[in-house]
């Protein structure tokens, strides 16, 4: 019954998925629609998982693992919800372009850790980089499903964050489209290398590094500043210094770097910010992948410190109150960041 | 030292907008940077505002007070920050279409009442009219400015919603660019035009009243009905029936007509969803406003419950768990919908 249409004015999509509403949450709101005393994630409770489909480490002692989502946005069926095909005939008069498709594509969580940690810094280097891995691995998996068209892999962390499980853990939805934002991120990179040659995310990172102002962190292998027009205080992007458009495409020993520049931003951020609720994300080309050239992927941390409201949502504009050269100072001399703004609910900490 | 910067990949703009983190709240929240005994919004406590620059009723007792907003996300200067030009240089550099601008605009408040009420419905609709027809009267005096290119009107109810003081106010922001949201709108109205000779609201408000199964309320200038790719449960759309490009031409008889189909509608969605915090827009046209045929302006009401976590910021798809049929058919019976998705925070009451 899950569908995906598209917006007939701002060509948004949205998963209409209303198996979701049933998800029991950790934490504490105004309706608690189920609670829990057993952490679902925690090792020895696995039965408690949908299908597991990919786990690292021993079969006593696993380090990692693949589930599907229990409440899923999408999943694969047979085929498409015939019930569907009236609402498709009428959006399709409206946009032609972007008929209402099933919501057909996979939802899957990566459970990060068999023991209880909240933050991704707990899990230290050395265990991030087998996260790293495990997913790589499923993605790896995934590109062989014919109907998928891309995944997005990112972590909730806080409830501010849309976290309802605070046991770490990231997801993965693979699309059977392209969604919005990476369509108009090739169209944009697509006409910088026609206009100039060059790859944008290469010119970018060449020019944050020149000016410094920004910048956080640099390894061998990749480099993180804070975004020039982020759209929350903190906002940090995480680029391979080499042009390459596919996430999957990195090696072991990349995603080990990955790690260890990844734990540094994030240690550095929970002193600058003092612990925010956040959200990361990994931008990657789409699955087809082979005219993808022009692409460069990234990973973007996103701290959620101010609420998007009436002006944002009516606007596409976001404000930010603190400016990112100044935050990035912040970060760079682990320091906490002056004047934080009100947060918008309480930060997540271990337990 | 406010300033507008575009993101060079996605086109996304941002207000850098520093003062705004030493905003106080009513809220409980982690952080609370002030507190504050005294409602700056009621009778009495007119000096606790900035200045008023409209007022509705007489001078004694007030109806509608519009004044400058304390903590601006942008405001008039003389001229631009020089000290902005290094970061215009390298900006340009790489998006040579969208430089960054100073962030010259007018941000102000719409003091709704002066009695301490916290939901919109609670102002009823002969009141609603005043403050509708007050905000049209300051949209037209904005519009004489010559550097101002767009306003977006939006209200802001419940902590979840982005509100950080009770008292019913509604706000606008006139800004010196066409956001990214109406640039979008109005291309694709533009190519609706072109490929059919239709105005595409115009067509999609025929397609909703045809079909039926999302509409909410109609009366003799407005229809309302559940958007067909709605990003929250209940978004709801209020378009005026006749073609019309910008919400300052409507009439003193619209206004009135306006305040009754949107007390009615929030009063359903206050039913159906139990009181949601939530967001409503006013997109309208932009300001230069002669060759605007193409474009239709309408009310967008956006309840807050879910959270938009990793996936929506990262895709630009969103996930809503209530079929947006379900929840019209919910509003239009006046009963609380089934399977409420778990809210983001305690709904705002009266006090």
């Amino acid at each position: 019954m899950n569908e995906i249409r598209c917006d007939p004015l701002s060509g948004h999509r949205v998963l209409i998925a209303e198996g979701r509403s049933a998800r029991p949450h950790d934490y504490k709101t105004s309706h608690v629609v189920g609670s829990r005393s057993v952490c679902p994630f925690c090792a020895g409770n696995e039965r408690e998982t949908p299908e597991e489909v990919l786990r690292a480490g021993d079969t006593g002692r696993w380090q990692v693992r693949v589930v599907r989502n229990k409440y899923p946005a999408l999943s694969l069926s047979r085929q498409a919800d015939p019930d569907m095909a009236p609402l498709s005939q009428t959006s399709l008069s409206l946009a032609e372009e972007v008929p209402t498709v099933a919501g057909e594509g996979i939802h899957e969580v990566i459970i990060e850790s068999p023991d209880h940690h909240v933050r991704t810094t707990e899990l230290g280097v050395a265990h991030l980089t087998i996260v790293l891995q495990t997913t790589k691995k499923r993605l790896e998996q995934i590109r062989e499903f014919p109907t998928l068209q891309s995944v997005q892999v990112f972590k909730n962390v806080g409830p501010a964050g849309g976290a309802t499980i605070e046991h770490a853990h990231s997801q993965l939805i693979a699309l059977p489209i392209v969604p919005p934002s990476l369509c108009r991120e090739q169209t944009v990179m697509t006409g910088h290398l026609q206009r100039t040659g060059h790859c944008l995310l290469c010119d970018l990172q060449d020019r944050e590094r020149k000016e410094g102002q920004r910048m956080i962190a640099e390894n061998a292998s990749f480099v993180a500043f804070c975004a020039y027009a982020g759209r929350q205080p903190g906002e940090t992007w995480i680029l391979p210094k080499k042009h390459q458009a596919d996430f999957i495409a990195s090696s072991e020993s990349d995603c080990e770097l990955l790690a260890e520049i990844l734990y540094q931003v994030l240690t550095q951020l929970d002193t600058a910010l003092e612990m925010p609720a956040y959200n990361y994300m990994i931008q990657s080309a789409p699955l087809e992948g082979d005219s993808m050239d022009h692409y460069h992927w990234r990973l973007v941390i996103l701290p959620r410190i101010t609420i998007q409201a009436g002006f944002e949502w009516g606007s596409g504009c976001f404000i930010n109150p603190i400016a990112p050269e100044r935050i990035a100072e912040s970060m760079r001399r682990q320091v906490s960041v002056e004047n934080i703004p009100v947060k918008q609910q309480t930060p997540c900490a271990s337990r």
